[in-house]
């Protein structure tokens, strides 16, 4: 049971090796696309520019129910000096003009809404405007040349781009592609991410409790916080806490071609530093410890590539360490961080700040960033609204605490005391774990 | 192809019996809830509260590596006077302390982070205070008793409420599932939602283009919309536009089970009002028209208790009145208005809205409340940053409007056009369609 020491390193140092990790991990996932049905494909993103292959309208297409005719045939009609023209059948959506039914002046056809315009007519006189007479229809109101005639291709041309790359494609994107009849899609690969608890302790949920031991709950909130953030989780079981036992559970990570691997527990100094000698046997440690709380144990490691996160056991900071590191990282390989978020920043980054008054003094470890998780309550004084923040106890590892919390207050490492009343940033969790 | 005239409502009305219509129908589903595992539980709402069977830690746990003491023994330990206890053994985490590891005065066991604490012990020394020496130990820091112990249950008690009924599930929840050992939860169902294309031109995206044919584009955004509103799409297929085969759509969309019906196509004048005389022919039209434009022969109906939508065939028009009637129906019945809405009311409405100049004079039709989709470019002029909004015209039945568009301005049935320059307020589009 010796002592290990940690050798820490600054947050904004972690975060910008991080940075550079992300961007290296999202161009090898870029590189590799797979190809999903325009049914499975909202919410993807896509990975080349698409083209059209057709026009849209692929034919000169009525948009009004009436009479496909000749413009020039009807310029001198009025209420009480109708054209009148022979009709020539009629035209529904969905049929093909024939060819007895080109349109030579003095002739007409009856077409719907969306059917093709016959060959020589180029205008339709809506059906409001004329009266049927037998095989005659007489036309009470003239008609410029392409009136009411939607052109083929002046939708979207043959060739045009209707997608760009790193587009995330919502409804109004599948409908352009519907409407290409294009039903395939390149898409950017959702990162896998594999998740391992370590413990001998833990247990699953919905499992016998033995005693002594816990339901792990690093699996559940890992894996849900991995599908927030635009990846697939796959979970590996518990290991407990042994050098061969997780070096076993890493390999078996890396067999299923995970990006990422997140590895929850065994990383504090008690267990021994089981995590990172696993990690070094198989690759090499990164940064082992972090200047801030909860977090400090935090472990980054590469192994054949692959970004090893070694989490706290603890779930609130296994939380608050997964928003810090991973969740940057997973935003940006699983390209969100795309055209559409160009358009507005707001949606790149998914938390959101309000500001509140510390409702007790708050106290920090001197020498450290320190992130206090506080519930908020509203309050209205002479008509002023506004919140108070009430820090939550962390350092039991309780569970509840996550759940009662609406945000943390970060306190740098100069600062001690946070004085009642005094106003501090509260960054939202709901806005981290929330999926809408 | 006789004329068929459209009774109008006003978009207020319509309103207002969906709205009715809306609670009615999440009542009814709110009393049908599913059970489900945890693993898929992410982005559900709660049924019901949820109250833990067990205390959390369910029993009295060690929060650091060290010695489980009583507190007494070292209260008068110093450097210089260390106080020196009998080793009865280590507690590892996952185990239970034998009887035999009962602490009584002068005693101790050596006990990991997460172990319980044996019977008769009251308090943890660190390790970082103590020293081995064979089977004693040297303690040279005093603790209080209760220190370094999170006792059974102070974190969760056996039968507090972890859960409030209408919670959406984040990680944060999922994660209080799994600590309480609950791997089964019982969640509000996704209502279903039968979508019908109608129109003898409609043919789907990745079939041979036969001449006079177009691509079913609505079939993908309202089944792409429904998605992102929390409800589940089931896609009937393409019904020609007849009184026999749309009758047997919406026939076999009862068997079924959809909570909602969309049938989009087959709504105007011109198509001899097929829809609705189906519709009349198994229940009872409610609204057949309404003063907006695009979406004027918007149809609302009841059939066995399910509301019937019939939207028009025009993509663009489709969408528009799926975002003004269809989406808060389903939005309301997803039941994504839940207590965690409550808390924060911006996420309640999905739309954002930004102020723009109009960059061009803008018509509308008079008499009618019409919604112009517009684009908008950023201008920067002395040092000011505002936006034009460029309207896009949709009568033409474009699905590429749909692409083009940021957003629309609604002009109001009194108002007839809009001066180049005038402020307007623009309703962000792809906040309706984004799943982020």
């Amino acid at each position: 049971m010796g002592k290990q020491f940690l050798e820490i390193t600054e947050k904004k140092e972690v975060e910008e090796v991080i940075a550079d990790l992300s961007l290296k991990i999202a161009k090898k996932i870029a590189a590799e696309p797979e190809k999903v049905k325009i049914g499975g494909a909202l919410g993807r993103i896509a990975s080349a520019d698409i083209f059209s292959p057709r026009n849209i309208p692929p034919f000169d297409r009525s948009t009004m129910d009436g009479y496909a005719v000749i413009a020039s045939d009807t310029f001198y009609a009025d209420e009480s000096n109708p054209s009148t023209l022979i009709i020539k059948g009629y035209i529904p959506a969905g049929e093909f003009p024939s060819q007895s039914q080109h349109i030579e002046m003095g002739y007409c056809t009856g077409i719907a809404t969306g059917a093709p315009v016959p060959k020589g007519a180029n205008a339709v006189v809506k059906v409001e405007n004329a009266r049927e007479d037998g095989d005659r229809v007489k036309i009470y109101k003239p008609v410029a040349p392409a009136e009411n005639i939607m052109p083929a291709g002046s939708d979207i041309k043959q060739g045009e781009k209707i997608i760009r790359n790193g587009t995330i494609l919502t409804p109004r994107e599948t409908g352009a592609l519907a409407a290409c009849g294009i039903n395939e899609v390149l898409v950017r690969k959702k990162p896998s991410v594999a998740i391992i608890s370590t413990g001998n302790e833990l247990i699953p949920p919905g499992t016998h409790l033995e005693p002594g031991k816990i339901y792990d709950v690093n699996a559940q909130t890992l894996s849900d916080s991995v599908i927030v953030m635009g990846c697939v989780p796959l979970f590996l079981g518990i290991a407990p806490d042994s050098l061969e036992e997780i070096s076993a559970k890493l390999k078996e990570s890396l067999i299923t071609g995970a990006d990422v691997i997140i590895i929850s527990g065994g990383t504090s100094a008690g267990v021994g530093d089981v995590l990172p000698t696993a990690i070094e046997g198989l690759g090499e440690i990164i940064v082992h410890g972090v200047d801030i709380k909860p977090g400090k144990p935090f472990v980054l490691g590469m192994v054949q590539g692959k970004p090893v996160f070694g989490l706290p056991g603890n779930p609130t900071s296994a939380l608050v360490t997964f928003n810090l590191f991973v969740s940057p990282l997973l935003h940006t390989i699983a390209g969100i961080h795309s055209h559409n978020d160009e358009e507005d920043g707001k949606r790149i980054k998914k938390t959101k700040r309000i500001r509140a008054k510390a409702a007790v003094r708050i106290f920090s470890e001197p020498g450290r960033n320190e992130y206090v998780l506080v519930t908020l309550t509203k309050k209205i004084e002479e008509e002023n609204a506004f919140f108070l923040a009430y820090p939550i106890l962390t350092g039991s590892g309780a569970i509840s605490t996550l759940s009662k919390a609406d945000g943390y207050i970060f306190v740098g490492r100069g600062k001690e005391i946070i004085e009642e009343g005094e106003e501090v940033e509260v960054e939202l969790l709901k806005y981290l774990y929330s999926k809408n």
